[in-house]
């Protein structure tokens, strides 16, 4: 579990997109984005409160999450200098990059002599157990998409927030990078040894309330056959009771694979539901989320209309249109 | 990869059974099994010549592979005296023992001291590519599953052997601790990190000549909640044109998981071809392999003639009654 409230560091960020990972935290967070921390140079603002290490430690800001990515991932020695501060100051670092803080020995070296943690959440830091496929109490709900990408975490965002402004116990469940970040904990995934992958997601989806709602980050596809293991260990561990399927309707072929077209929401909706039932029989399709960024509005709804009356299961774009429709379908499983 | 020929170490085994990995490269690889080496009290023999490390360091062995498992899968300290020999006298070792030769300071000393190296194939020693998808060239026969341990990696052996009879060009490709001692090298796929699965078994299939068959060891199984995704990796990594469908009739649940029961060999056959389609739409399944160890033979022989006219697919038990029909289905393809 990472600390919280954050103060979001921007470094030198060239653009708004090199902070999206702060921008995440800042959207669906709120609570726990205090302020922004940014170099001479920064070009990304989030309209929060410019806020110095020691301004922020008074607020009472815990740890410095890296919310900027730069070209390949690595932790920039222009950021060392606000980083050993930082750590001096009584914060812990969190990151998601691809550069371990852990591999830098000097960063290690001030956090261990000022007690501070380095959160590197794009490794597992639990000993997950085999998955024993033993039903456990609460309700689940697994975003699983016709590709990598398509707004599987984000559809998970969606409905928690409509969940909780509706009074209903909700939770997501991050099983990627961002994901971690935003919520303070989860599992990476893609970074699980193998054996461990659906017992990951046990972990992550313990018993609850019986009105509980795990709401749970997808990760890549049944039909993406890069990742398709890790969505399969998804839907076995986490035993959905309900699918959202998810889907990009402008993307031409399988990302990152120019050979292999994208399957029809039937073919997700099939696929998923029938490994879906090995672990939980009761499970069904609840709604479609419609990533609809790339169409103009009125394009956008003539889409979600047709997909709705095709699929006969409610189709919406939850970030555009709000997720209302997908939560009455769950709230009346 | 683990030189060869190999000597066979049982140790103090208590039993043969606990000399089953010896016992698998004894009677796969005949040729690496120079002979074995048995401590006082050893209970298993393999019936090779017992052989002292000299005269098989002298008859040419060139590695001395752990051939025993005791409880818990631990180097046991009474035999540490007999793998500081080995090293001293030029053997590299080899084991497939959860406990990692690597992890025993002594053993790690002793091997830098006189350059020979530790084997343990339970941890992978490649960094195994992303997966791309892209077609390779060459055919793949992958062994699928209606539940784990039912004879995926006999099957695979099986088509090995009666292949190279007939002179076709054929390679076992080992997915799993026992097979990849038994071959030489493989991927230890449940021990390779979740993004890196398909990857791997790409890489472990590379491009061949077009009338080879690789003949891939399964694991898992697509209806086996703990390890479904490592099966489903195996499908999209390996690109299969032919399935061979694995099943123990005698089972009455999922090893492991008793609230589970198995499927049938048609929902295998269904879901496996499904999901292998999107990676090799000609993949097909071209016959049954049924592990009959716990039926007596006439009762085998009727479960094989019942399924193969229920299946419409030749059905035989390869270890018991060999593999010949498979074979002519996988050469009619």
């Amino acid at each position: 579990m990472i600390p919280t409230p954050y103060l979001l560091f921007l470094g030198d960020a060239p653009d708004q997109l090199a902070a999206k990972v702060a921008q995440g935290i800042r959207d669906w967070r709120p609570e726990f984005a205090l302020g922004q921390y940014r170099m001479d140079g920064c070009r990304a603002d989030l309209g929060l409160p410019d806020m110095s290490l020691a301004e922020a430690r008074a607020a009472g800001a815990r740890t410095l999450v890296i919310g900027v990515a730069n070209r390949g991932g690595v932790i920039s020695q222009a950021w060392k200098d606000v980083l050993h501060a930082a750590l001096e100051q009584g914060f812990d670092l969190a990151s998601g990059l691809h550069n371990l803080l852990r591999d830098e020995p000097d960063l290690v070296a001030t956090a261990e002599r000022h007690g501070r943690r380095l959160h590197d959440v794009r490794v597992p830091a639990v000993k997950y157990p085999i998955a024993n496929g033993v039903k456990r109490s609460g309700r689940r709900c697994l975003a699983v998409g016709s590709d990598c990408s398509v707004g599987k975490m984000y559809t998970a965002l969606c409905l928690e927030r409509e969940m909780r402004a509706r009074g209903m116990k909700a939770t997501f469940r991050a099983t990627g990078q961002t994901g971690i970040l935003i919520a303070g904990d989860g599992v990476p995934l893609d970074a699980v040894i193998a054996d461990f992958m659906a017992g990951s997601i046990e972990w992550l989806t313990p018993d609850n309330d019986p009105d509980h709602w795990d709401l749970i980050e997808g990760q890549g596809s049944l039909f993406h056959v890069s990742y398709s293991g890790v969505t399969l260990a998804l839907i076995h561990g986490g035993q959905p009771d309900a699918l959202v399927l998810c889907h990009e309707p402008t993307r031409t072929h399988m990302r990152g694979l120019p050979g292999y077209g994208l399957p029809t929401l039937e073919q997700v909706r099939d696929s998923a539901l029938e490994m879906a039932r090995i672990a939980n029989p009761a499970c069904v399709a609840v709604g479609c989320s419609i990533n609809t960024q790339h169409l103009p509005e009125a394009e956008a709804r003539r889409y979600l209309e047709e997909t709705e009356a095709r699929m006969g299961l409610p189709a919406t774009d939850p970030f555009r249109f709000g997720a209302g429709r997908l939560v009455d379908a769950l709230a009346a499983l």
